[in-house]
Order: C-alpha cells, then sequence, then structure tokens
C-alpha cells in the first residue's frame, strides 16, 4: 500500500565553498527538521553539491577556441567554451540554445554548465564530475554522522522536448533503485501493465523541487514515504543512444 | 518561504463507468482522508478521468485503415487506427512504438490510448476530448459538494526522450498556473536568474505519482502546501512547434 509522502525543506544550508561539509550541515539542518527516519530520500540541489567540490570555473581562466567563437555569436565565448569541454556531442544548437550531451551521457542545454547563484557574474558551475560518487560521499557522511542509512539524489533541472518549463531530474543516486519496472505486473484490474517502467528518481527530484522554491536557497528536501531502496545509479535513467527515437 | 508538501493518496475509489460521479467519489474519499484544504491540488490519473467521459473504444467495433495496417506489423491494426485518428500528426515510429502528436498537442506514445486497466482486454482508453474541461468540471463538482476551491490536475504518465521511464504529466489544469516564470528575479545569491520557467503542473504530477502505486487503485492524491493558485490551461505547458528543437 502506498501511503502519505511528505517533502520537508531543509533550511538554513548557508552556499559552501570547495571542500565545504554539506553532510555535516544538512544532518545540522534535518535535526532541526525533527530528524532522519530509515528509508528517507535526501534531494539535494547539484549546485550546491558542485560547490563543494570545487566545479566551479572563472571565465577569466577560459581561453575561447575556434568553434567556440563560432557558436556564440553574441554570447560569451567563453562560456560556450566551457560547455564545449563538458559535452561529448552536441545535439541540437539554436544561438544562444545548446543542447548538449555531456561527458556522463545527459542530454541537456548548456551541457548542464550554469551562471546563475554562482559565486559571481563571471564564474560557471559544473555538473559534478560523478553525481552517483557524489550521492554515495554523502550518504556515508549523513550515516557516520546521523546513524541512518537514507538514500541520496542529487538533483537538476532540465528542460525536456515538447513540453514547455523545466522539471527536476535525478543526476545520481545512492541507495536507491531509479526504475520501478512494473513490466509484468497486474494492475487493480487484473490486466497485465504493458511496457511501463517509472522514472521513480525523476518524480522523487521533481517533487523534492517543488519544497526547494529556487530563489529561497533550499538546496535540499527530505523526501519520506516512498519505498525505493535499493541500489542503483543516476545512468540507469539514460536511454541507450541506440534505443533513442529523438537521436 | 516554501514550506512542507503533502502528498496524500484517496483510496477506495472504484473503477466507474461512463456517467460515473468521479467528483463525488473523491470528496468522499478525501474525507476519510482529513478533508480538504482551500489551496489544495487534486491530482486526479486521466484514466480514471476518461473512463467516466466514455472515452472508452472496443476494437470490436473499429474498422482498421490501410495505413494502420501498415504501420501495425504484427500488432492488433484496430488499436493502431484509434492511434491514428487520436492523433494529428505522428513524429516518430518505430514498430510498435509510435509517437504521435494528439490531437491536442500532447506528443507522447500511442497518443495516450492505452489498453492496460481497460475495461477488458479488448477495449482501450483515450485522453479525455478537454483535459481542462475535465480538470474544471471536477473542481466545480468538489466545490458545490465540498463547499472548498481546490486546484485539480489531470495527470498521465508521459515516456520522453533521452531518459528511460515514464513521469507523470499534467494534461489538463483548472485553478492553478501550471508554469512558474522565474525570469527576470533574483537568487538568494542576488544573481539574475536567465531563461528559467517551472513545469510546476508537471512536477505534481511527478510527485502525486509517488503517492499512487500505479497497481493499488490510487486514482487521486491530494498535493498539500504547494503555492499555485492562479489560472492556466495544460497546453500553457506545450512547446510552440517553431519553437521546439526537436520536431
Amino acid at each position: 500500500m502506498s501511503g502519505e509522502v511528505r517533502l520537508i525543506p531543509l533550511r538554513g544550508i548557508p552556499e559552501l565553498d570547495e571542500g565545504g561539509d554539506l553532510g555535516a550541515l544538512l544532518v545540522e539542518s534535518v535535526g532541526r527538521a525533527g530528524g532522519l527516519e530509515a528509508g528517507d530520500i535526501l534531494v539535494v540541489a547539484q549546485k550546491a553539491v558542485s560547490k563543494v567540490e570545487g566545479r566551479v570555473v572563472r571565465l577569466a581562466d577560459v581561453e575561447p577556441s575556434a568553434r567556440a567563437r563560432e557558436l556564440a555569436g553574441d554570447e560569451d565565448a567563453r562560456r560556450i567554451e566551457v560547455i564545449l569541454r563538458e559535452s561529448r556531442d552536441i545535439v541540437r544548437t539554436r544561438p544562444p540554445l545548446i543542447i548538449a550531451e555531456t561527458s556522463h551521457g545527459f542530454v541537456c542545454a548548456s551541457a548542464g554548465v550554469d551562471a546563475s547563484n554562482a559565486k559571481g557574474p563571471d564564474t560557471v558551475v559544473l555538473l559534478p564530475l560523478d553525481p552517483d560518487a557524489s550521492a554515495r560521499r554523502l550518504r556515508d557522511r549523513i550515516r557516520e554522522l546521523a546513524g541512518v542509512d537514507v538514500g541520496v539524489v542529487v538533483s537538476d533541472s532540465f528542460g525536456r522536448p515538447f513540453r514547455r518549463g523545466t522539471t527536476d531530474v535525478a543526476l545520481g543516486v545512492s541507495g536507491l533503485t531509479p526504475l520501478r519496472d512494473l513490466r509484468g505486473q497486474r494492475d487493480a484490474a487484473g490486466y497485465e501493465l504493458h511496457a511501463t517502467e517509472i522514472a521513480v528518481a525523476d518524480e522523487i527530484a521533481s517533487a523534492a523541487e517543488l519544497a526547494m522554491g529556487k530563489t529561497e536557497g533550499v538546496p535540499a528536501v527530505v523526501v519520506r514515504g516512498v519505498a525505493v531502496a535499493g541500489e542503483g545509479s543516476g545512468a540507469d535513467l539514460l536511454m541507450p543512444r541506440e534505443r533513442d527515437l529523438f537521436r
């Protein structure tokens, strides 16, 4: 039986610099919010993770390539250069928009390179090098400090084809199964559910976004009441290129 | 300030036939779950809505066209015929998969035509003719019976390019603004947020799915604590074709 789900925003977490102990701040904040329970899932915004991992680039240090200058048009070619360095493929371009496949395999705008909420107008924040490893480190630190084994999702806001606006998705996970496979299961009426896999980790990330509020400095949310314990990888959510009708 | 969000599943709602009073059943169920509060959003699965609206087709009544037979391959050409009738454009095909643009403008597998959880092995369920109108009727009926003005989202599970698995999205809405426009707003650090629109109604639908549990007969969820009151349409979430890089 599925029961009530709670989305609990974690407040009072300041902006961190490289090397900051994000896990400790999360545990402190969650203590003020009533503590963690086994089975909780902690959703942490990618940007907070990237900053403590030092995934910040000062554009003053970037020399744009000829290709970056060509793609940039009226935009800052140094930012385009950073996007190209984060990409293993450019999927679509329409200046100033670049849809890229990142080195991890995520297909998203600007290869996840983001200027907003950065540490200054001339810096950009990159995606974590290995979002699963980021999630695992936070999970380990939380278990060490709070004595509770939680699932962790590192989330980011992605646009998508055909629909306006961003929804949050899971880049990396630890301690949970990101896809729920219902193939072969029967529904309440006894009929087989066809071809149904639910991207539950993406739904968890989107749910958490509702409690984050982009402009209010809430980089993490506890999701309580969703049974997804297990092991998996954010890469489980990536459509293999040969199965993708839109590549 | 964003606060806690609760996702409350509504139980004990039986399968309904055409003309059934889904609004009354929702109000009864929500009464058992503690009642409604102003500002609540009720997310209702498309399939429950379609059934009371009579959007069910018996395949025995369908004569497939030549094109349906051609696209069907080993599949049931009558089902393909229904998909073609629901479509205004075929976006991609790879048998047995058809990605179509529905008459409403949704881009999804099988034009939203779904065999699972139907009223028999040889029936299919179609999307509502006008999902905003469906949401509005439910909202009006709930206000009439419960005296509370809620937002209503009619949701469905859609696949998407680049990522595996489905996430729930909003087909139709009433009493809420489906896109949150942050363009021009400044984030916690004082920097401008660029080009950010959040598809909050889709995130609400995805969040609700977490509390629905596909196989357990929970066709509706109360989402409490998300401030999105306003007016809008599910069509606000559709990317205009001329802006879509993937069409």
